[in-house]
């Protein structure tokens, strides 16, 4: 079923009245120009695009699947002259370097252009995303050459990108890496080696294909300290950046047969002696390849979102239609023989979490994009410093919490529709499939968590924390004297109180025992992610507040936001409770048992 | 990778030091001769078909499916053969009416094998399974005549069964089915209607498949006490049982596309005049499928725990096999490049959270399965009378309970595994697929907590769950004297304080507005079914502490029986207060959205 459709107005309401972009934008010199109007142009655009052109290959996609013979990748039909479409559009250099073709966009638009591919047709989304990826992380390292010769044709979307890091081997421990780059007479290197789930490692959409390949050095330092990047085109390219036609010595092996995002090729790839260009200095590859990495999981959040709200939007359409029982206090369709199912308070249970996840999801990921954008573009360097300090801590979260709750935002959609749900008919089990690689990619759900806990709470002491709950405060403050706000803010206020708590004791304990940091880290990334979905809510119910004064709106859209919020602060917050006593439990009955009493009996 | 290995040590374990099920079975004349030996012979013997029969054609029958082809439907290479073994090794009329050529075993025995067969094969598991409940229904409701007629063919697994009820435009409420019977002049009727996903609906496993069939007689009531049950054979049969070679007009239409569960055929099923026979009273048809409905359930719930299992297996040997990262403490392994994943306290709380699970899981089904015995066996009325309201409250919560959290299981696992978990090669993510359907089928989970919730908790005003409790009661009491156990019981008093509290509140509210009854719902059963885990897990920590004085069983096996014990009461069991917090929230949020307010931006 593509009936996809875009949701601008709760996109638009967010940027307006919850985080007032066009403000912001015009703050910063870089961005001064991309005013409402401008915005609202561009996501309408994306929205037909995602609605028309990426909705309908969706299902077909998923069937029919990429199709690998003999090193060639053939993606459904379809793909092809969508992503021409696409390329054509201009959307490939978006957000990219103005220098170098790109359009020098804010990331809060793509963010939001992203969550609807992603909804849309995920499989589709992964090709644009790899490529966004690639030419960011050329755009902050590569060489002037290398930009000059690399970024137009990527940016125009006639070349594609990827990120080869995986090794059968080394995932998460990417230290452990054994592709070799020998550095060449001419300066270029020769890399032998493979690598595995390589997304769009090959396929049939682009010209060409640029790998960024993380492979070692003759004599590197063991561990993630001696990795280096490289740019490895599929087909060579001569000094004016225009393809030779001579093949490079890279070579898909075979892709994966996958539980979902069919349509998205997932690649072997095996480097045979391929001749590859070092991206930044040596030995600092896992850096620079960072550089990209919080854009990317933040898209990956957006795929969790886009695919709850694609969900969403098909559940609570045949909750309204499906006909079945009938109401608790008596019918409410008393010339049919049943009710439609949305009378059933279980039922709205199942819609309200998925809603009020879509709508706090969708708001933390421009709230963290917005980060990105100020720690870019904004002049001040406070500010910047601030955002940076923000990004570091919200980017995990954001990626594992958005990830998870877009899963289970396809999974309580799907059982809304009962047995119609998981036959592929309706849409919802391939959301399910496809938004379940998530939590998986780009850094698991635990990685996240761990990044989280570890690094960036543990180590810092707090201190990025701290950043954040002044944001709470100010807000709190900032709605002192807002009447209608003050049977809300309560909440907000026991959040910010149990993530001081929680979040001394497990620094303190983590002193003594380092487990305690790896017990803690998954709670603990839950108990920050549902406090910023409290956060957000509130932000959300206080612009609702202001909107509702200030006309404009339509006051049924504007109240059942406001009850959306209330649900979430009534039914879904209180779990924070749950996942404070969980962290509190720390590592000891993890630990207790020996990896052999691990064996089934 | 069919690598599944049947979970006899842990199965033996809870039959004969948790549930002391031989002592049982002594007390009750027609299960007399079930000795412990006996009992271990007969699971082992599954527990080959399960491990060398089943499992080896669980992967491949999922990649191929079931082909239709105007009319028939083929099952994937193996299940054939599978099923003639299984067949003649006389396990189709296990525990069916010995009057009639089954074997008269008690339910605990076949809830052991279930769990198995679904472990191993979930699609092959349900041709069995369906076949079990049409046969059950039979038993109790047909004639004499169509007993000795189609009873011993099903018992021998030469011929299976199916249940029809589900209809395009009815599933939850089978009150609104429009198939309609017609009575013929030599006693049969003429069944004219459309069934869809039938289960098992058209195969080549068997020579013969016998629809058990909901319809309305003509003139017949409106709503669920119009509707009668027939017995309709794809060949007919004349009066000695034997095949008459003529086709009945019943034919499979098309089979459904789903999720998983692929080699299990999923059928449109069209009656065009299609002869069949009345089974029990006119009317009373859904009541008479009720009663296969329970033993039903509970195989659901088998199939939740049995993926659980077979998930987990697969994850914790590759989280003591996969090396990657640093144990939090140092090296584990000094002279490998890394440390096997399972050194990291995140990937054990994935594994412990299964394992608890798998292990309360599989506890509650045999305790719920116990009391169907006893409910069927016992001498004495006022015994089969208490477990049968312990069978009523039970059910539900094993049917919902151990799906989502065999789900969440399949889920976990697959976690553990990475990006490896996503592809098809490791097994994971079609136990995911599979896993998913049973929170749908048999009654989707929302509607079991309704049940449980609505009739069996408020509509008898708690005297189903004072029952349990006195159980609960019971144990504590017993567990006195016990040292060892004191620090645990303190837990299971809270969940019985706990479950008394909310369940007076609910239905206090509820009788003021019935919409609090399905507004509570979902998370009291959840709450129930958390609260059975603990009750589980407490009685299988008494009897670890027992047989660990009284030896015979090796050490280290029992301590990480209680270690996981201690896990689940340490980190798990928190989330009984959310839960309470979310029921006592109530439904003023969840309705005070219009239908048209549900609609997405």
């Amino acid at each position: 079923m593509s009936n996809y459709r875009a949701p601008l107005a709760d996109m638009k309401f967010l940027l307006r009245d919850v985080f007032k972009a066009e403000d912001l934008f015009a703050r910063m010199p870089e961005t001064s120009e991309v005013t409402e109007d401008l915005v609202n142009a561009i996501i309408e655009e994306a929205g037909k695009i995602a609605d028309n052109l990426l909705a309908p290959i969706n299902q077909s996609g998923d069937e029919v699947g990429c199709r690998y013979d003999d090193g060639v990748v053939t993606t459904p039909e379809g793909f092809k002259e969508a992503y021409k479409a696409y390329a054509e559009g201009g959307w490939s250099g978006l957000t990219g370097d103005v220098a170098y073709g790109g359009q020098g966009m804010p990331k809060v638009l793509s963010a939001l252009i992203e969550e609807m591919y992603f909804a849309a047709n995920s499989s589709f989304a992964l090709y644009t995303i790899l490529n966004t990826g690639a030419t960011l992380t050329l755009s902050y390292h590569a060489s002037e050459e290398l930009k000059q010769r690399y970024l137009p044709k990527m940016y125009e979307g006639s070349w594609s990108g990827t990120m080869c890091l995986t090794e059968p081997h080394a995932g998460t421990d990417l230290g452990m890496i054994r592709t070799r780059a020998e550095p060449q007479a001419d300066g270029s290197y020769s890399l032998t080696g493979t690598k595995i789930f390589i997304t769009a490692g090959e396929h049939d959409l682009t010209d060409n294909i640029i790998h960024l390949v993380l492979a070692k050095l003759p004599d590197a330092p063991d561990g993630p300290k001696g990795i280096s990047l490289f740019l490895v085109p599929k087909i060579l390219v001569d000094d004016e950046g225009n393809l030779t036609g001579e093949r490079n010595n890279v070579r898909c092996g075979s892709i994966e047969h996958k539980m979902g995002i069919k349509a998205s090729a997932t690649c072997v790839m095996n480097f045979d002696g391929a001749r590859g260009y070092l991206v930044g200095e040596e030995n600092n590859g896992l850096s620079n390849m960072f550089t990209m990495m919080n854009y990317e999981r933040l898209s990956m959040g957006l795929q969790g979102n886009g695919l709850a709200d694609s969900s969403y939007q098909i559940a609570s359409d045949y909750a309204r239609e499906r006909i079945q029982g009938r109401a608790p206090n008596g019918p409410v369709n008393e010339n049919q023989a049943a009710d439609p199912i949305i009378v059933h308070p279980d039922v709205r249970r199942m819609l309200l979490t998925v809603r009020a996840n879509v709508h706090a999801g969708r708001a933390l990921s421009l709230f963290a994009a917005l980060q990105l954008d100020i720690a870019k573009f904004h002049p001040d360097e406070e500010a910047r410093n601030k955002a940076q300090q923000l990004v570091a801590l919200l980017i995990p979260v954001q990626k594992a919490y958005c990830t998870d709750r877009g899963f289970e935002a396809c999974v309580l959609s799907q059982q809304v529709l009962g047995g119609h749900g998981y036959v592929a008919e309706w849409g919802l089990e391939q959301n399910v499939r496809d938004a379940r690689i998530a939590q998986i990619y780009e850094g698991a759900n635990g990685i996240q968590a761990l990044d989280l806990m570890g690094r960036k709470t543990v180590r810092s002491r707090g201190e990025l924390l701290a950043v954040l709950l002044g944001e709470f405060d100010e807000f709190i403050q900032a709605q002192q004297g807002n009447a209608a706000m003050q049977e809300y803010l309560p909440a907000l206020a026991d959040c910010k109180q149990r993530l001081e708590t929680i979040t001394a004791e497990v620094i303190e304990n983590a002193s003594s025992n380092p487990e305690e940091i790896g017990a803690a880290s998954y709670a603990y990334m839950e108990l920050l992610g549902l406090s910023l979905y409290c956060f957000m809510w509130q932000r959300i119910m206080a612009a609702v507040l202001e909107a509702r004064d200030s006309g404009g709106y339509d006051e049924e859209y504007l109240d059942g936001l406001l009850k959306t919020g209330e649900f979430f602060i009534s039914r879904m917050l209180p779990k924070a409770a749950a996942l404070e006593a969980e962290i509190r439990a720390g590592a000891k009955t993890l630990m207790a048992m020996s990896a052999e009493q691990f064996q089934s009996g």
